[in-house]
């Protein structure tokens, strides 16, 4: 593992897998690489494919292309603010909007006007408008002879403050992202969105066919889409940066690319990461998510709208079930070990075999390894010293720290609460989404029997919460007393500041209060003992990288837009070969295979509306581009920069991709553009958007 | 392997798998058994599925099944001889009444009457009569105090005087067979059928769609179907042994049976036996039949009439690769050998732990590794001392060897020349197929570089064919002067007997005479060092067996008939779930899916006539029925007797399936009763054939 980042008081969304990831790859296979907007594979797709996009080319795909805060991507796919993504991207929304009365997770959604889009209540989206490399701005904060712990902190200063007066000057979203292992520093500036309204949803049935089984896997048939539409002051924004949408879509052999936002990927872990991941870390979280999952399933079973509060988490969960297993199984590979083994000795050796390198940057993977031993002592600390099996216990923790944080100068405080993050902050800490407590707390109640079971009666932060009593009579006493679901009185808790804060007696602020210290106390040991010693470190073996291996190379994945390429083709699977398309034959035939027995079971629209549509058009499709989590709703581009088809997943051979790219058998799974114009046409009566999307009429 | 029948002058077809191969299962899992009609699994299936077969159910099963002796398995559909069994099992009767002119196999057939219908060259076809345990007499034959030699030979006298007395005394084709490693002897009487003619056989395009890509895989969508008529005195046969066509065909989660012949599994191989195959014998046959499909495809280029005439043992080649690598790859998985060693590990405890029993048999491994050892020693010349490459010069060695044979009493004959054999024998041997003798000298040149390359310029056989010239001076003097090609010079070899073969200058006979007494030294020597040691070895494993486990098992498949049963059901694959079921929305999912590429593009018939049938109609299924090579062609059949579908193959998963069933994930796969109706009807114009199956119409 990562071994940064990995608290459980996470701030990002659960739905993408996100570590502190910075590395670079020495050498490359043919289609690998998640590169950055500012340093494309000019040559290799020069080279390979005899195409080289032009700095045009770069920054309209780049201006199309949104990131997703709930933890994907999307593209603008008309001039009127019209945004794709997946349907299981706009989930958590779909859910949000969603009552026990009107279920658009089940049933989808189409607004007929511009009238009935539906506001979204917590969903932001950015745009990468620009971006500077402030490497040596950061890096020049540390001075010499400065303790790690100092160097941390004046690193983390630096970066707070350019961030700083980057909005100020810009008024853009700006964030400093570490990248090829702290080799360099780039600063990203985003116009920010944060009035998105749902435009169209199919069924989860036909978006998820096939369920957790098919989650992952190819052939596959699924129309994993949403589309959205982004407004500003009351109106849909007007805006040149969107992608055609191609009438003929692509054919086995295209080039085609992936413009999105992978969330993390740990190609370079050294291989002490590596088996300390497969053995310990992706166990231990597993089984966590297994857990979670069992009590969600158990809550869902209770009744038809406790089974819809839960579906989106299972989803989630589910989700990463399957990628962690996956990881270990492929970490289990000796094939594969060998190959990440045989990286790192060539590294290493290139590395010892010049004296100036190896005096630099030689005993880098020993102080890795080092910390990685003694963030081990405090592993389960950092998994279970955690409220974030409640939302809203959360959210009362996190209103506690920005309260305190505030006041601080900028760098100084806590990451997540600097002033160029706190706009974000705030507009997910003040959603007006609505809570399930009940369902929060079964979780919580379970959190805490695990956190007892893992850590002991005597652990501090099992003390603190339980205060002797059982995990049960401690949730219900914190839900008793609570106003964390009413947005108001979350808003009256910021806007009270500290006062407000210290003397509220709601329960859950009241834990918030005592949690508080045990969190920062991890917080801080994991700087002092891990990230000071780690963020050197990683910074020479980035350093030694380029010294060995040059620059032309693409850093980890960040939840940064990134740029991936690849040609559209099957693969060699389970015996046979999986071919490059599927179309809506398959969607039936798969379906009347099964029985059209759940998860296999189609919406009625296509039981009635099968003669509606031609079943030979393509449905989905597979390509060799790099992709990762957070790659979900990315658009996949042809040469001329149109949309052919839109990425929603990877192919269970994929599951290993976040260590190792495999170009023979690893695939990205996406979506037709064909097959969302067919549905959407013929089957959902959505003609108005397709002509929209089409270029031929505006929206009513 | 199982290390007898392994020379390279085997009599078997080349399309089964054969060998000698008698054992029987320690501990059974749920569905499996290829169990004898004799000793059918009544307790298991009214255990586990509330059914019990009656004697009469039985009978009709064993009566409407029938032996494909070209390597496959077949049943009676209708009153008037008509048997359904797989095209792939047709393929080499297609080929031989096809013509340069007239592609029976890229075309596909159908007799519109009776009259029409197409004689086969020789395909022999039985019928299971009758059976009698013989046991105690061919045991019986050997006297105490006799050598292993002579025991050997009484033995094979005696079973060739019980098949003659049958013979004679029914008229019966007579064999007997060794079940239970020898621990008991089966006389089986057949009725025995010459005069087949083809009724009906698809395009081979869809009967193998998706060619060796998909051969062994599945979900699958292949019309793996041909239909014979058998006749005799010019008439169509008349009988109530038939399978009656269920009209519902079969549903996930139903009880379905196969009937059919299994050609060879080795399943209680002792474990140096297993790892011998795992590490020499099985990669040794992998090289020999990968350089034969190599100079097959290198002879198909030169035109469409070579590629013709190549493409059916190309077809079985490749189809033996895929099996052999799918069984060495099963034999490296760790968790598959621990199991299989832990099955003889405990056989052997319980053996040893039982003082008289250890005395008896506890030595029977000891010896069967010896001898193992001791035939490895000439595997190389078991293999390349071989004339198989060519048909026609192989069966100028059998002439040679007839004549000389049949002088001789019964039981002191070569194995394959006994009374009991030699009509069908003969059969075989004055074929009137046609010969293609260009291809036959491609494969035997090659063939004979093999032979140099692997036992050296100084070897016996190396020496007697090539007589200091190329392999290309030898085949080419070989076939110059040669009649072999034709029936009637072979007949009047046969009739002339030993002075015509003596006086003979065809030079295939001049070949087949100098290689004979090496081919009879090295029969010879396997029987004096091999199969006289470990024939008694096993007998006495075989007898241990049955003292530790009981009886009620199954033996190791012999080409004879079986019943096997099972589920329909589908599997864990490939990280998601395969379904019971495809249908014909599939084929053409996967046909457009490649853009109907080979091997997955589709006759026009079926391009033109999608709306002629219900794409939702079920094509191909899956079972856990337990079934191997030689099984192709046998009818699936529901509890009332009805035929439900035609096995054609096994999942890629169930490869190993010869050394151990896995009911988790192994899978017969067969052709739906419903899609052949179908298919026969709307697209084939068959209506009149399925007027025959439904019991509604005579043939015309």
């Amino acid at each position: 593992m990562r071994i940064t980042g990995r608290s459980g008081f996470a701030a990002w969304p659960a739905t993408i897998l996100v570590a502190f990831a910075l590395a670079v790859l020495p050498s490359l296979f043919a289609d690998e690489g998640m590169w950055t907007f500012d340093n494309p594979p000019t040559k290799i797709l020069q080279e390979r494919y005899g195409f080289t996009p032009t700095r045009e080319w770069l920054d309209h795909v780049r201006l199309s292309s949104a990131r997703f805060n709930d933890g994907g991507s999307g593209s603008f796919v008309s001039p009127h603010g019209l945004v794709l993504t997946n349907h299981h991207v706009a989930l958590g929304q779909l859910q949000k909007v969603s009552t026990p009365q009107k279920d658009y997770v089940a049933d989808g959604f189409l607004a007929k006007t511009q009238a009935e889009e539906l506001k979204c209540p917590d969903l932001e989206v950015d745009v990468m408008i620009s971006s500077e490399d402030v490497t040596a701005k950061v890096l020049g904060s540390v001075k010499a002879g400065m303790s790690d712990a100092d160097a941390l902190k004046a690193r983390k200063a630096e970066i707070a403050s350019v961030e700083r007066e980057s909005l100020e000057a810009t008024g853009l979203r700006s964030d400093v992202t570490s990248l090829y292992d702290g080799g360099q520093y780039w600063l990203y500036r985003y116009k920010k969105y944060t009035d998105l309204r749902l435009v169209f949803a199919p069924e989860q049935q036909i978006a998820f066919f096939g369920g957790d089984p098919d989650n992952f896997t190819y052939p596959r048939y699924d129309l994993d889409l949403a589309l959205f539409r982004v407004y500003e002051n009351d109106k849909p924004i007007e805006s040149p940066n969107y992608l055609k949408w191609s009438a003929h879509g692509s054919a086995a052999g295209d080039l085609v690319f992936v413009s999105g936002n992978p969330g993390s990927t740990s190609r370079l872990e050294t291989m002490a990461e590596v088996e300390f991941d497969r053995d310990n870390y992706l166990p231990l979280r597993l089984k966590v998510l297994e857990r979670r999952v069992a009590v969600l399933q158990k809550y869902s079973e209770q009744g038809p709208e406790q089974a819809r509060q839960a579906l989106n988490q299972i989803f989630g969960l589910q989700n990463s079930i399957k990628v962690f297993k996956g990881q270990i199984e492929g970490l289990q590979r000796k094939d594969l070990i060998a190959a990440r083994q045989k990286q790192e000795d060539d590294f290493r050796a290139r590395v010892d075999a010049n004296p100036a390198w190896k005096k630099e940057y030689g005993d880098a993977w020993g102080e890795i390894a080092k910390a990685e031993a003694e963030s081990a002592t405090r592993l389960k600390q950092n998994f279970f010293w955690s409220l974030s099996a409640s939302p809203m216990a959360s959210r009362a923790l996190a209103i506690v720290q920005y309260v305190a944080e505030v006041k601080k100068p900028d760098g100084e405080r806590l990451d997540g609460f600097h002033d160029s993050e706190l706009d974000s902050l705030r507009f997910r800490l003040l959603s007006p989404a609505p809570a399930y407590p009940k369902m929060e707390q079964a979780l919580l109640a379970d959190a805490l029997h695990e956190a007892l079971e893992e850590l002991g009666l005597n652990d501090p932060f099992v003390k603190t919460v339980l205060q002797g009593r059982t995990p049960e009579e401690t949730v219900q006493a914190l839900f008793k007393n609570t106003q964390m679901a009413d947005p108001a009185f979350r808003k009256s808790l910021l806007e009270g500041g500290e006062p407000a804060v210290a003397s509220s007696t709601d329960s859950m602020v009241e834990l918030a209060r005592r949690v508080d210290p045990l969190n920062r106390e991890l917080h801080k040991w994991n700087d002092d003992h891990v990230e000071s010693v780690v963020t050197p470190a990683f910074e020479r073996l980035g350093k030694a990288r380029f010294a060995v291996y040059g620059t032309s190379t693409y850093p980890d994945a960040t939840f940064t837009l990134r740029l991936a390429f690849g040609t559209v083709k099957g693969y060699p699977m389970n015996g046979t070969v999986a071919p490059p398309f599927t179309t809506f034959y398959g969607l039936y035939d798969r379906s009347d295979g099964f029985a059209d027995k759940p998860p296999f079971d189609l919406p009625q629209r296509y039981v009635d509306g099968q003669n509606k549509i031609d079943l030979a058009t393509p449905f989905n499709f597979v390509n060799t581009c790099d992709i990762t989590g957070g790659n979900s709703g990315s658009p996949v581009i042809n040469r001329a920069g149109e949309l052919v088809g839109l990425i929603f997943d990877g192919n269970i051979e994929s599951l290993i991709i976040d260590y190792m790219y495999d170009e023979a058998t690893a695939r990205a799974v996406a979506v037709d553009s064909r097959a969302m114009i067919e549905a959407m046409r013929n089957l959902y009566g959505a003609g108005a958007i397709v002509e929209e999307i089409q270029g031929k009429a505006s929206p009513q």
